[in-house]
């Protein structure tokens, strides 16, 4: 049959991950955590299914889940937020990005995206007919260059996909940057996907930018969350979207054909948990550690730290004797080192220029990364 | 902004669970259980969550839940599948259903389906571009003539969807069905959605015809299954899709940028709960029985049955003296005797010619049928 999305083949993530075991390598590739999730956040869960909370949630998600995200949302961005029309609670966040890219984007649009990008976007974007825009952020810093923006806009852009603390590279969108995004989609139609499944890990007392600080944004823009990344349970595939409320009903319509609503258990138990600040406050701190962790683990590594400020995710550039770049580096690192990663060109739609860069996850037990960078030290 | 679904509203089930709220009505409208599901099972969910199955699934599925689904599928179907090619595990029935249609439709394409139909399937085929195609089936056996599907095939027919047990109605395809159906696609590329969430609840000493028994229709077609439906979970959202390993591959490129992979826990309980057969073979004698003690209960109320041979539910022609028709009548129902139904003409794109039919849902508590029966007999 015609395929829809012919250059679509295994996600990176699947691809490193299998091969990470079948090498029997540490698996830095794909993120997610190595250590294990609260014990206290499994035993809700438990007693939610006890309880007999095992039927079809709201469409919407239960509404005591989305009043407790109301109030954190009031107590961390400002902001006001009505559960009943502006929050919809979803299987993961990757879920959300595409109901929101899926509910108004329309054939031959335009969609403007940063690379490296995460790696849905492309597909959801033309799955739905319309046109990614590639704007190419550099190493090490992967700042946007917001001039270059506005060169990009036309009468067909109908999106901008943000991404902070972003994946790939860690890097983190600025007041500056949030300015100058309001500047360029003020008095148009412009719709702002901002991914922010990372907002709890970000580093360096830098502040998360949400956009829901800022309702200029929030009024033509769609906020995606997730849950597995906050309570180290990626597993879980629970997360949400936050947008105004026109934006939401056109979002919901396609949720409730798509998966109607999400599993009902851990919505009942993070509803009780989110009362516990800590968890969410502490862990830009806890990832912090972990990510210099792992650089005082590679320093004698012929690894050169780029700059993370966030996420699961530090690049390095090689700098030893191989000449692989990309996805062949990538494989025979692990294939000989027995350290699995992923290659930043993975996150370009055509591979980007050819580079040794490699992103490595951090977040894992001190004794994984600790082994990792015992293991890729005496490289080559 | 511009709505790509114009003529979407609030699903019926979620307006008709809010009415019954609000109604402190009895909600035989929604399609879920009253009663608790196994506590075996909550319990292996638990120690999965324990044993540290929190984080992403492979985005297939785990591999032991799809060999054991090969297995069950061997058992009761006597089909081979391939648990690495052919089976992905959804978050959901529903979710399968739309990721198979989104997978392969193309704009104008044609999709032929039967009224009343479950109401997700036209707003996937509307979101993708093509055009449903629509033949109604007449009450009470709400059976197929075949003549007249192939009287709307036309060469830009892409898909048929089938449900069988079929919801709203109960009704049931023969081995005749699926043998002109067999003929009608043969030759064709005509791709056969086949909506098999309620396979084990059926009833009669009828034996459930999945298409996973005719390889004729196996290799163009995709079968969508439930685990809430069997397990009596309906807010687990978890489910899965079997197919012809070519048309899986473009189901999962698609899957793989919509959610991803699906709740990890219940795919490691449910892999251990499937070898109890038990569970699920016994499952439409249990069903059966309350649609028995459903229809035995209303047998003073003006409400005539129609025919249910499977799924939850049962429709009922009213025969009152109330003039109301479709949603009103449901309405004013719940409003006056406090008994919550879902009216048949929601499963119309149009709402269908006006009728009287109301569906039952009967997979509740005896105490709950009954006094269900008890209000609707001392109805006027
Ligand atoms: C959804 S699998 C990929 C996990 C992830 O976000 C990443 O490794 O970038
Ligand atoms: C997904 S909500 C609807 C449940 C159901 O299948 C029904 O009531 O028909």
């Amino acid at each position: 049959p015609l395929s829809k999305l012919p250059n679509v083949g295994l996600t990176i993530f699947t691809e490193m991950s299998q091969l990470a075991l079948q090498e029997n390598a540490i698996n830095l590739g794909q993120g997610f955590p190595d250590y294990p999730m609260d014990k206290q956040l499994i035993g809700l869960v438990n007693q939610a299914m006890l309880d007999g909370n095992n039927q079809y949630a709201h469409s919407n998600g239960i509404p005591l889940i989305r009043q407790k995200l109301a109030q954190k949302v009031a107590d961390l961005y400002h902001s006001n937020i009505d559960p009943d029309t502006q929050i919809t609670i979803t299987p993961g966040g990757t879920y959300a990005i595409y109901t929101a890219l899926t509910s108004f984007l329309q054939k031959d649009d335009e969609v403007i995206l940063f690379e490296p990008a995460y790696d849905c976007y492309v597909p959801i974007i033309e799955l739905n007919g319309a046109k990614p825009v590639y704007i190419q952020l550099q190493a090490p810093e992967y700042a946007i260059d917001w001039q270059e923006v506005r060169s990009k806009i036309t009468n067909r852009t109908k999106a901008i996909i943000i991404n902070s603390p972003q994946n790939p590279t860690g890097s983190v969108l600025s007041k500056q940057d949030i300015q100058e995004l309001i500047a360029v989609t003020e008095g148009t139609d412009i719709i702002v996907i901002s991914d922010e499944v990372y907002e709890h890990l970000i580093f360096d007392d830098l502040q998360h930018e949400s956009i829901l600080k800022y309702p200029e944004l929030l009024k033509r823009g769609f906020a995606c969350f997730s849950f597995g990344k906050t309570y180290n349970c990626t597993g879980w595939k629970l997360g949400y979207a936050i947008s105004a409320p026109e934006l939401m009903a056109e979002f919901r319509k396609v949720h409730q054909f798509n998966c109607f609503s999400s599993f009902t258990p851990t919505q009942v138990a993070l509803a009780r948990f989110l009362d516990n600040k800590a968890a969410y406050l502490e862990l830009g701190k806890k990832m912090q550690a972990k990510r210099d962790f792992l650089q005082n683990a590679l320093k004698n590594a012929p690894f050169k730290p780029l700059t993370s400020h966030g996420s699961y995710f530090h690049c390095y550039e090689y700098q030893g004797g191989l000449k692989e770049t990309g996805i062949d580096l990538a494989k025979k690192i692990t294939a000989q080192y027995k350290v699995a990663t992923i290659p930043v060109s993975a996150f370009y739609h055509d591979g980007g220029a050819p580079n040794q860069i490699l992103r490595f996850c951090f977040c894992k037990q001190d004794t994984t990364l600790e082994e990792a960078g015992r293991r890729l030290s005496i490289f080559n």
